[in-house]
């Protein structure tokens, strides 16, 4: 009786989205005016699939060039085609620099961007005498030495709850800028740099300005016993320029547990 | 004396490259009156340094969409530029998918494709679930299950000396289709499968229709104790299918000794 009198409303499902894609040829993630984004993409792929015009929320913007791995939307609607069929539906629509990896049901609470309690970002750096032709777009190409010790000893100071407003690009808007980082790996292996970081959350381009501090105290241009200081200081112009966009995945966002 | 009499002759120089592209974007290799060939780029790319029309000589052809980390080609010039400066003066030249790796002054008679013992060429399998939208063009997508024991089974009856004459696209053209296989490895790590193959040469198409029935041994859809009747038979259409183009990298060309 009650499904009845509360009509579509308790058919209504909250579908999560884990999304793989190439940022190389989007304008980011989220919607805008001008240029191609994953998040209209992906709308419309599903406006074809459930007939109807659906809004998908995203757990973050991604800029420009910017990769995802594991980028995650939900999205609400009442519809009858198995939650576990979306991956397979969307991916024959959507295009090919865009991939669903997994579509879940999920509690009506459920929002990908307030409910996720972490992230996982990992930036590549390749570091060799000669750019890459085939990784031109998947990686930031430094020829210059770099002295990995030391970036992996800077990378420490990260590590923990800190104030990062100097690590956020300017006209962020954002009022809490104190984030907390649980982890930032640098892993070295024949020329590639991978640079793991997971955090409760990220400033805007917070990731890149990191990623760029350590790059500076490899090359030797920022002294590595500098690094608690500039945290301190709060001023983004302390700390090292913001690395470029296509060495940037976003990894994974996390939910009930950071691994 | 002598040096004056032979004139510009004695300072012919014959430079070596180790190139890398991704095929993505290309006709393949070899110049052609449409389209876009990396031999043509490189070859505009030399007019612009050295001031005079050069040919390249390649090891060997590579089709539209198959990429290259290490192949090589010559060419014959008398210039002053120092040949170490040659990568970086061709870098800030040629397109971004394009990238020359080392350049190198080798022995008058050397030849990029005629001196060559050996090569070794990678093939990537991308076997998961959902396709990539970040390895859409560098890796082979298979979705289906992969028996990968029967696989690495069926690649050892590759090994050794054989007539390929089977493993060929037709009108090919060659007369000595007997090829000898060093190595057939395939390695396995989350998701992926990377087939490593070394040889003495190969015939056109030869890596992609033996990878091509490496998987439908996978598959179950050849039998693995078949594999030696069809090398044996020399029949193309007892084979497995063309592997796609975007899973092949020319991996390195040998010349001295294959390690």
């Amino acid at each position: 009786m009650l499904d009845y009198l509360l009509g579509s409303e308790i058919a209504m499902k909250n579908v999560k989205l884990v999304i793989e894609y190439d940022g190389t040829n989007f304008q980011g993630w989220q919607s805008q005016k001008q240029g191609r984004t994953v998040q209209q993409e992906i709308e419309k792929a599903l406006k074809i699939i459930l007939k109807k015009e659906v809004k998908i929320y995203g757990s973050g913007r991604t800029d420009a060039g910017v990769h995802a791995l594991g980028q995650t939307a939900n999205f609400k609607e009442d519809f009858t085609i198995p939650v576990a069929k979306i991956p397979y539906a969307l991916n024959s629509i959507l295009p090919e620099d865009i991939s669903i990896q997994s579509a879940q049901e999920v509690p009506e609470h459920f929002h990908a961007r307030y409910s996720a309690i972490g992230k996982k970002y990992i930036y590549k750096i390749y570091h060799a005498p000669f750019r890459s032709a085939l990784f031109r777009n998947y990686a930031y190409f430094i020829p210059e030495p770099l002295d990995i010790e030391k970036m992996r000893k800077a990378s420490e100071y990260f590590i923990g709850k800190h104030d990062f407003i100097g690590f956020m690009a300017s006209k962020s808007g954002v009022s809490d800028t104190v984030r907390e980082i649980y982890a930032l790996k640098i892993y070295d292996s024949k020329g590639w740099l991978t640079i793991e970081i997971k955090g409760n959350g990220f400033l805007y381009n917070m990731v890149r300005i990191i990623v760029g501090t350590l790059v500076e105290v490899g090359k030797n241009k920022i002294p590595l016993e500098h690094i608690p200081q500039i945290i301190r200081s709060g001023e983004r112009k302390k700390a090292g320029p913001t690395a470029p966009p296509q060495g940037l995945y976003l990894a994974e966002v996390y939910y009930d547990s950071i691994r």
